[in-house]
């Protein structure tokens, strides 16, 4: 069974529970009953919400009857498997930290999105829990992403690149070049290590997961999705700038169409907290209903394929448990 | 006089020469002297080319011959006025700091690329000369970037954007926070502080100048360009994927041609090194010969334009310099 927040979705409610309704797993439902009909599982009433614009740590101890806290407690006790929210990123992170708890070891949890590269959909992490981290937490980010990769989307040997601003292993800050030092001595039979990546590789296919810091990470997200946005609104600028060339664009608008969905949002499903103890994924804000059910598919999906104890194995394996990547690896 | 370094270009020598001859300003062209046909300027003969996979501190200094080093030394030495080079950034870039040299009191000169954002073209900065930076740094690349954009893009008063991973002011890491207090302290007359701004601002028009250090600027600048491929490359299978929206391709290309022309990198001249004693722009190495002539044409507008010494001015004013910031700035 897994928790299912009802408070942030842009859309209200209705259309969270219209997404539980399409998904194929067990729901528990924590939101407001009033505003709950016809429910597809259980209701837990939680009418309060905890805003985008409240501190999230603050917002979740103040707040404990929050539907967020609610079911974040659900799952962090063993009545859920797993968490899924639209609600505020921040909230949803502070309240999985307190509740679902950090996997063993992990001491920086990580945002990882699946960005839709055409043909070759890429996880990005840590895309903005962590705005300053040291060396050992992006090794720690490579393996999280890694076996959540292999887990989940079943990429056998994942190929793993570090961003930066060279492919040579000197590029970039000195905790880039520290932690590229380290992943190239990590012994990890699960992933390849691809080396320092630039940003160009992020969208292009090259490789399986990207691994950066938090701020960098969220930057480079937003850069993204604003860049295609800009580029897809040029096009469709360009295409009805004259009669002739609008014509062009109802014939080419069905398979515009199938663009536009591989780069929505709602078919990744969104984005997935990595270093916790139980599967968590925060639905886009905007999500519709299909983004709804396709989260929680994802949530059910990770359950169902042990990813954390799969992550919680690798993370063993490599050494980086406890002792945060200082017993095993080289020093650069 | 400009300094046109003939080496670098990925297509040769001959397409530099070729830009020179289209460029409204007189050149002095340093390369080989042997590869060059009907000079549209002096020539230097400087055969010697610095490569992309060389050291750049150690090429400059090892090879004072260099085309570069010369062209460098010449407006070091007050013989030309501007530098213009499609080589490698880093080997311009030790040059430059080697001969063009500082502007008094900068401590760090910032690669600024303007960003063909359809209709409000838009310069970020730092888009790589500086891995890591200090809040001071980040308030001097805020008002480089404003006076260039000043007196050479005409912004009478650019709006000034700090990157980072939320609007709010204690949103990113200290370095951005602190920075973040210094710039809305300063009392500079010639510029906005639009505070922070997220990743999608970058291409969405909504300020002149975005700031950020050389890491996640560069990152951000290749993620965008990266971003814009993908998406133009998904447009185009897309439209050749069916007969019928072909057909509408073809209807559609010409005004796709033009798109591509405002998104080519040819168009804006090249990315520019703030804070030297003259006004030096590095030219995309895949530059064709109208890239050169635009890169030409941008220097020969910096050095009509006295962008240097503008600059110079508003850091004057703003009591950045020496002081780096500590002085006249309040303290967060």
């Amino acid at each position: 069974m897994i928790a299912l927040d009802v408070n942030g979705a842009h859309a209200g409610p209705a259309v969270v529970v219209e997404g539980a309704r399409h998904a194929p797993t067990a729901v528990t439902l924590f939101g407001p009953a009033a505003e709950i009909a016809d429910p597809p599982g259980d209701v837990v009433d939680a009418p309060v919400a905890i805003g985008g614009d409240e501190e999230p740590s603050l917002a979740v101890r103040s707040k404990p009857d929050a539907s967020i806290v609610q079911a974040a407690r659900a799952v962090g006790d063993g009545r859920a498997e797993a968490l899924v929210s639209a609600g505020a990123t921040g909230a949803v992170l502070a309240a999985s930290l307190f509740h679902v708890k950090r996997l063993r070891g992990v001491s920086r949890p990580a945002i990882a999105v699946l960005l839709p590269v055409p043909g070759h959909p890429t996880l990005l992490l840590d895309a903005g829990a962590n705005v300053e981290v040291r060396p050992e937490h992006l090794v720690q980010f490579a393996l999280m992403g890694a076996a959540f990769m292999r887990a989940v989307h079943g990429a056998e040997r994942p190929r793993v690149g570090l961003l930066s601003v060279g492919e040579e292993a000197a590029k970039g800050t000195s905790d880039v070049v520290e932690a590229h030092a380290r992943l190239a001595a990590v012994e990890a039979g699960e992933f390849d290590f691809a080396g320092n990546v630039e940003g160009h590789a992020v969208t292009a296919g090259a490789v399986d997961v990207v691994v950066t810091d938090g701020f960098t990470g969220n930057v480079a997200l937003k850069v993204m999705e604003g860049a295609a946005k800009t580029v897809v609104g040029a096009v469709r600028a360009a295409i009805g700038s004259s009669p002739l060339a609008a014509v062009g664009g109802l014939l080419v608008h069905g398979r515009l169409g199938g663009l536009r969905r591989d780069l929505d949002p709602n078919t990744t499903g969104g984005a997935v907290l990595l270093g916790l103890r139980r599967p968590v994924v925060i639905a886009h804000g905007g999500s519709s209903a299909e983004g709804i059910a396709n989260a929680l598919r994802l949530a059910r999906r990770a359950v169902d394929e042990r990813a954390v104890e799969r992550t919680a194995a690798a993370l063993e394996a490599a050494g980086t448990l406890r002792s945060a990547g200082t017993a095993s690896v080289a020093e650069p």
